[in-house]
């Protein structure tokens, strides 16, 4: 297992859909932060199931705890535990798929590499286990928030074939993204998306989709070469998620297709400091912040469990028809929007404390 | 700065083109391998420049000598010094661009983050740093060829717009990917992409491409979740390479486009084991790897130094315009090839090792 | 912070004294082993305050609860996240001195560091800290135990200027250990540190020791040069222990004044494997395990809140007489045994998993 | 193997006693600093063998190269490669033993260990692996030096049974330390423990002895709790340098048998900060650092190779008689001082860093 992210800035998570909870401890917090439960639980209600007809019906609270790390409203520097109680402890939901691994799901895997797997609901597989990502990236936003200005805006930009127009970067905020259930900004597309999602739900099928990223106001010089460059720790972060098969940074593979001169993003004199007329690099430079916007795109595959039938086999081999029973979501891409921004805010905060000292 | 990759095989590397050398210090290596220079070598000539007219006309041998870690031909288990001299020590070759940040390239994050820079070449942004990835990638190669009988074969499979012919991962081998100097194994494409090259090469520009890699007979069981998952670890592998700005595994950004009940990879009797009839997945379930092969495509944008004038800013924000003098390959991916299968045996060893641990 | 131990068995810490609770998450357990609460209680009982008139009277019951990765009393490999609430969640106790930096504590260095520190108890400095070490020690000793058969026992050696006399350590063990409130199996001994235990504790005032531990049944191969040795890790993992000022292993500093001829240890055949005739070395040669018992010793200084007065400065370098009036121990050795105890655990199982790769 | 040490300032090294050399990676450097071989040489030079009477008569010239990360005299910010070339690269001086196991050498546990060793000079047990963290010592020594005022001076206190009056570690110098073969700053006591070294030395045996340590003019602050307090730090450091079997911080082991109102080291108004009247606390309360002067001891052990007769079992069990005839230290000590001096440079740099960022 490797629970753990980060090198300054450092959260260890834990947790399962069954237990007694899920959760993170954040090391590294500077102190005299103000911090209580508020700062953290609107990304995890932006998280949970539950929100609306596009995504899993099951209901889950998810309400935070602190449990250690914080006094009188601020933090200590100390390391901040972090609890969120499952609402529904039991094993068992699941039970009737023990014998049979899950088409493109981890049971296989999980039982591969342990020898053994929890019974139900996927485990560390799980969804579940992204609020152990999202608890700790609100505290991260804050201060990138609070200290740099820096602001973290994700949103959908493709459910299956159903692309969004072009979103500026520079402007958009999460008022616009949450105006509609599957967070789209474009609002055209996302009633076309919405449809699709609703198509699908009601096939008992999934979609895939695609969330797009910008971090506003980064400033130059964040990232650690040689093998802790910002887009590396980017892609590591993001390829972390569940379900997710693609990073972009930047022009990413369409920029394959162009010529340097094309591609080259040329340098001006913006205010007080270089910035450059495009942004194909997607705001670093040989893995180095470079005070433009940092522009990212990740790629998530359609849910493995569907309630459409499916020939498969069972860990003996014999053949199955396996119709999964539980409740998923259709399109997770509305819920990963939290959960991409978390983890771009630990990324960027444990790289700004990396840098930090150099700038003492 | 961040020099070391891995938690139990573990490179730490160093060098940039001016001074005395590059390599690295391999720790964790296996007692009792035999290993000399020869084992190494192949690799790194095929990453050199001045291979082709393709490349760079820059000639460098590249000799790595082992400093330590080995005696009578066979590993100590102890740390593996590394180094391969550089040819031509002195500065001076890029000299009149030390007033101008090259667009897209990392002179001016460099500047930003650590208040200096080198005055030539690139420093540690230089592809020459790569080596210091390459020649511990060869001793990684061999112990999971020796060990496991994995083979990782990369390949081109896009040189800007012209696109290889879809190649059978479970047979294409470095032998047929390096019939041609542009190292695509679909010899129509090669003859399409090798004109390509020599057109930009002669227009002083550059081109993107697409490296794909294929990574046979990896045990089903490898990856560490949570966050050190297989597909993490690759992205983060890979995003680390100069000029990349994208990742994918399996069915990557295309596969959100298809429904689960497209997208899922039944399970199916494979002799002995669990196997599945297609491979969207690309060899992992939940971030660990199921048996099947590993797959996975990485862009590389257009070089960013080009003799094709260029309007841009100075330090200072004055206008220049600038012409790069120094010999820059037209088109990297024919030596990335190489390096993407480094970097993919580095990761593969060392969740290998973090697994092995557990089958004991 | 640094509130993370440990490389492939790795343990993070969080809590203070207020706020809810203090706990840890174990990352890195292998799956399968049998675990419930009951497994981890006993150590936290042996290190609990209250436990008898040798002690400070705060009574804290501090039960254990596993909040994620065990499923039907079976670990899944997954992290393990423990939790032992705070009985009494208030600060305020210790309000009295906040504007006095308590002489020999962490309040001036914490408020050096990070600009505030906890009103109450110490904060991470508090020694209810170590509880995030004994709970993961326990299941870390439970493996080493049911895997290699590995015995650890620690015991108080001294008490002030009161020492014990010699015992056997390839016959003690933890009942023995028990027998009496001080934890020294010399009874006579014992009679004599208690004594000057309630004498102290009578004078307000407190008195340092010395524990000794053995580890029996390591196999030889354990520790990892150059950096990672069986006794530097011991070292740091004692020395990160409230109150220890010295570490020795073997011989320690007497045998510094042997001479080689004196020291070395030779070797004998013992059944089918090696051992020594002496064990000057402390079981371990460069720095790995020799298969004779690991012996090392830890010195704790007197714990530095006491009743009587004492002359010092406020933060604002004004003289104060302060005479503390919370409920602390005389002297920390009998409950520092467990902890011990469970920090070389946790060293040991930690390079166990580290080396256990090579073997398999 | 474990071959790095360091979380910001880090090192990496290589290299045993045959093959082409030693050396290390410094990654975390600042850039900026002036820095060339000079720089490094001193500690090398009072580190190497037949410096004296008193030690090996083998001559090594230790020449270092840099190999990396400096251009124009001062350092990239990039990682510093450092080079050491071995003199006589042949293995077979120690031939003759291959089938003993020298007693209290580590020639078993690396068997045990790798299933291999070394065939000559013990490999990475060996002394000569010490020259990869003297090297970056002196670096990290320069840094703090310039950047902070930082004062680290180690002595012998203790050659066998031959103890130094009390040194002033206010005021004690290199210099001073220098100004006897074995460097020991009581110019009476060296005397004799010259005497007793060649004494030992004729008798082909060999004596322990201590290195005392003060670092003068440590900021307050420094050190991470929970985990990698500076004393937990320091600890690690000593315990994992060859012969090493005890550590002391403070008053130590002394300092167990004074009560609280003894040990305790009130605070006092010095200048501008506070301070204690006493120094019990050897610098540190809690982990952290005071502002008093960093005091610290180290135990060495008597060499393990000496040419007296010995009594012992060859690897299948047999006895054997064995005298040594390499070329060893009698006393190691005097060559223990700069090496401390850079372990403790070492763990200082790698704290004050991680501190750093929160003074930003």
């Amino acid at each position: 297992m490797s629970s753990s992210f980060g090198t300054l800035f450092r959260i260890s998570t834990f947790g399962e859909s069954h237990g007694v909870g899920v959760g993170a401890i954040v090391d590294g917090c500077p102190a005299g932060l103000e911090l209580s439960e508020a700062d953290i639980q609107p990304q995890l209600d932006r998280r949970r199931p539950g929100q609306s007809d596009l995504t899993t019906p099951r209901e889950e609270a998810d309400q935070v705890t602190i449990l250690s790390g914080v006094e009188n409203g601020k933090t200590l520097g100390t390391s901040i535990g972090l609890l969120v109680r499952n609402k529904d402890q039991r094993p068992g939901d699941y039970g009737e798929m023990n014998d049979v691994p899950r088409p493109s799901h981890a049971d296989f895997t999980y039982q591969a590499k342990y020898g053994t797997r929890a019974s139900s609901g996927g485990g560390r597989s799980s969804a579940r286990e992204t609020i152990g990502r999202v608890a700790p990236g609100a505290i991260a936003e804050k201060i990138l928030r609070e200290e740099y200005g820096i602001e973290i805006v994700a949103w959908v930009s493709a459910v299956g074939e159903e692309v969004a127009g072009e979103i500026n970067p520079l402007t958009i905020n999460r008022e616009q993204v949450d105006r509609n259930l599957i967070r789209c900004p474009d609002a055209t597309a996302a009633v076309r998306m919405e449809e699709k999602v609703r198509e699908i739900r009601d096939a008992k099928d999934s979609i895939g989709g695609v969330v797009s990223c910008v971090c506003r106001n980064v400033p130059a010089g964040w990232g650690e070469p040689v093998f802790d460059k910002l887009d590396a720790m980017l892609a590591h972060a993001m390829l972390s998620l569940p379900a997710t098969k693609g990073f972009e940074v930047g022009s990413g593979f369409a920029g394959t297709c162009l010529r340097g001169s094309q591609h080259n993003d040329p340098f001006v004199k913006k205010g007080g400091r270089l910035g450059t007329v495009t942004n194909n690099a997607g705001g670093m430079l040989g893995g180095i912040s470079s005070g433009e916007p940092v522009l990212f795109r990740v790629a998530f595959k359609p849910v493995a469990t569907i309630g459409v039938s499916q020939q498969t086999v069972d860990f003996d081999g014999s053949p199955v028809t396996l119709e999964a029973k539980g409740r998923h979501d259709p399109c997770v891409v509305p819920r990963a929007v939290p959960i991409v921004e978390s983890m771009a805010a630990l990324v960027l905060l444990d790289l700004a404390m990396r840098q930090k000292m150099r700038n003492a």
